[in-house]
């Protein structure tokens, strides 16, 4: 039986429950796909559009780009996670003035071909160091010149790829590219917000499910492959990533991965979860009670929540005003309600991350985050935690969608925030 | 109902079908999961020294590996597949004549202590380079004197990281590390074998099952969920890659993901699949005939499949003669009957590549291989395969154990290679 409590006494007036958004149908439906990928097909000219001012403003003649992600936001071709390490050179992409390059070897040419449409597609298999010469000679600069400056994905491709690419064309100047992509990314277009959307609603779902079969003794392992399976079977095309569950005191390692320990009455039960839905990706994490709760973990519970809260409002604020508070304040004003209550140093992590293609991305809300204006629309993750090791641990996170412009803060996750009480 | 026939008319004396070695229970007890651990502690000091051999040998001080593969060989830590993308500084590692260090974040410091007893766990959160000279300060090379040459997983490592530790120790000259520990993980020992033979075991019986479901109308998408399905619940901890199910004229596409395109009768179900078993990987793909095959694909059937055997036999007559042949050439057996049959520009990949931590590892066997000879003990694929764009396609791909030195040549994975006829 489950039994949802509020979390707060009715007399606490801190309450800043943050509103639900529109909610999709799950499974996403052939007309969703569809009108997802018109937009995508309608959105893509405009990225590149976007990344080639950021070009011409650092003086840079052509963009080589290796993330599995920036490839599929700018040229349409898909590889799943991890497949990158086994594609070679597929996926792989320039970016000139006039020009889009997807190098592909034998085994992805006719997935190419269907899926990155009017752009170029030449074959690269593990040797484009061998190629790289004449790629490049075939592009031109935007007043029709050679192309002289090459920025290169600096952070993700490797520095014995980068050794050979300079050695293969001395006079190309390589240089390092900032976080063009992954700033642009960071803005999220409707149908992008919609897909995140989706995955939410897939991964809310699947824990509504799961909730009858949790009860003492099933294990940490077969209640993450239960939750996986109801993801996977009801509209989630993969997993944002590894399903963890954590019961007890195991709760207190935030990446831990679940085993085959039992879970027992009397303690919390963590997971931390997402899907994927037509590319995009969702990240909750809940944190339940098996049985009645201890009144020291529902008081760790509420502090929890009420740090999210402290950050929902900050956002709320500054929406409301059509302003962007940066990544460090938002993490500041969560943070600072756990360090008042002497937890300080147990939340050892940031407060939240952006989330789109990738897991993790751009904007990033924490002490290290940068000191600028968060941008929008966008979507990242609010989950405070804090971890007592050997005791117990707490995390609640949600995914919000945040637009100062049209004074836009919604929740995107929706399962409830609420004490949940399980498997009693 | 499942029909299998044999490849070969009775007449046919180019047989060399391949022993299949022993198999595994699955899923693994507990027990195998603690004799493996057990052997991987004892390894793990050997697998180190053998490092610190190569190390003494290039006239290097300090290694520097980030490799999620490595990082289990060498240390036991554990990231998941795709994790590394997440865990920021977790898992990198340093081995110096005298200590080995591992850096984790504060999320898996648990894990760490756990999984890496008697190695030193320092804290690194996306900061390395800030702590990179007084890491490297704190070690010492072989004689006592302070570091001054670091080999850096240079194929792995951003060109962002490289030069942003080299500013962080000028004095510190990074060297690009060779393939040195790739190299020793080609090498199996038994208890990797056996992991991998498991691995092999879960595929076979998930495929077994898979079977009777099998029919006209169900889709690829569908197919290959339950196939997983079956792994994941049978002994698999996770898989090695994601399912290829391809039907019909999309079987030509040797990388495709699986669609909701309904498998139809009159043609052939290609799967190409792997499960992991405590950390090890296993890798078999199947064309299968949903109904009567056509004269025309039992002719490539049976081309891919001598195209396979002719591997076989190379492998076989060195394994006899104690000797090792080089990827390159047993690439050429296989390819060779292909050609000779005039489908050479239709096998357009390698015809086989290691595996074990990774999907995808030394030794390669293929045009590009080093020109070397195999090592051994070593497990690799034998994947020949035929792709005629908007026909058809057709691969089978088996893995073999190999060590000429004890005359050995045994297929791991033992789903049967024979015309299987499915759905009729």
């Amino acid at each position: 039986m489950t039994d949802t409590r509020p979390i707060h006494q009715p007399a606490n007036d801190r309450s800043a429950e943050l509103p639900v958004g529109p909610r999709p149908a799950v499974p996403p439906m052939p007309d969703d796909l569809a009108r997802w990928a018109s937009a995508d097909a309608v959105a893509r000219p405009v990225r590149l559009a976007r990344l080639r001012e950021r070009m011409a403003q650092e003086a840079v003649d052509v963009y080589f780009g290796v993330s599995r992600e920036n490839t599929r936001y700018l040229t349409g071709f898909v590889l799943a996670e991890g497949e990158e390490k086994v594609a070679g050179d597929s996926g792989r992409f320039l970016v000139s003035p006039a020009e889009v390059v997807v190098l592909v070897d034998s085994r992805y040419r006719e997935q190419a071909e269907e899926e990155c449409r009017g752009l170029r597609i030449e074959e690269s298999y593990y040797d484009l160091p061998d190629r790289w010469e004449a790629i490049v000679r075939s592009l031109r600069a935007a007043d029709g010149r050679p192309v002289r400056r090459v920025a290169v994905e600096a952070t993700l491709v490797s520095h014995a790829l980068w050794q050979a690419l300079q050695a293969a064309a001395p006079d190309v100047e390589l240089v390092a590219a900032g976080s063009w992509v992954e700033e642009l990314r960071a803005v999220k277009e409707p149908a992008e917000i919609e897909r995140i959307a989706a995955a939410c609603a897939v991964a809310d779902e699947a824990l509504t499910r799961l909730l009858p079969s949790i009860r003492p003794g099933v294990t940490e392992h077969d209640l993450a492959l239960q939750l996986e399976w109801e993801m996977r079977t009801h509209g989630a095309e993969a997993l944002a990533f590894d399903v963890t569950c954590l019961s007890g005191p195991r709760a207190a390692l935030p990446h831990g991965s679940p085993g085959d320990r039992p879970v027992t009455a009397g303690g919390v039960l963590l997971f931390d979860f997402g899907a994927q839905v037509a590319g995009y990706r969702s990240d909750m994490t809940r944190t339940l009670f098996v049985g009645e709760p201890s009144r020291r973990e529902l008081e760790l519970y509420r502090l929890v929540a009420v740090s999210q809260e402290a950050a929902f409002r900050a956002l709320a604020e500054a929406a409301s005003e059509h302003d962007a508070p940066t990544g460090v304040s938002v993490d500041a004003a969560a943070r600072d309600v756990i360090a008042a209550a002497g937890h300080g140093d147990h939340f050892g992590h940031g407060l939240g991350h952006g989330i789109g293609l990738a897991t993790h991305e751009m904007p990033s809300l924490s002490r290290r985050a940068l000191p600028a204006p968060l941008p929008w629309p966008t979507v990242f993750s609010i989950e405070p935690g804090i971890y007592l090791p050997g005791e117990t641990g707490i995390r609640i996170e949600d995914l919000v969608v945040f637009d100062p412009e049209s004074d836009t803060l919604e929740r995107l996750t929706g399962f409830p925030r609420e004490v949940t009480v399980v498997g009693s």
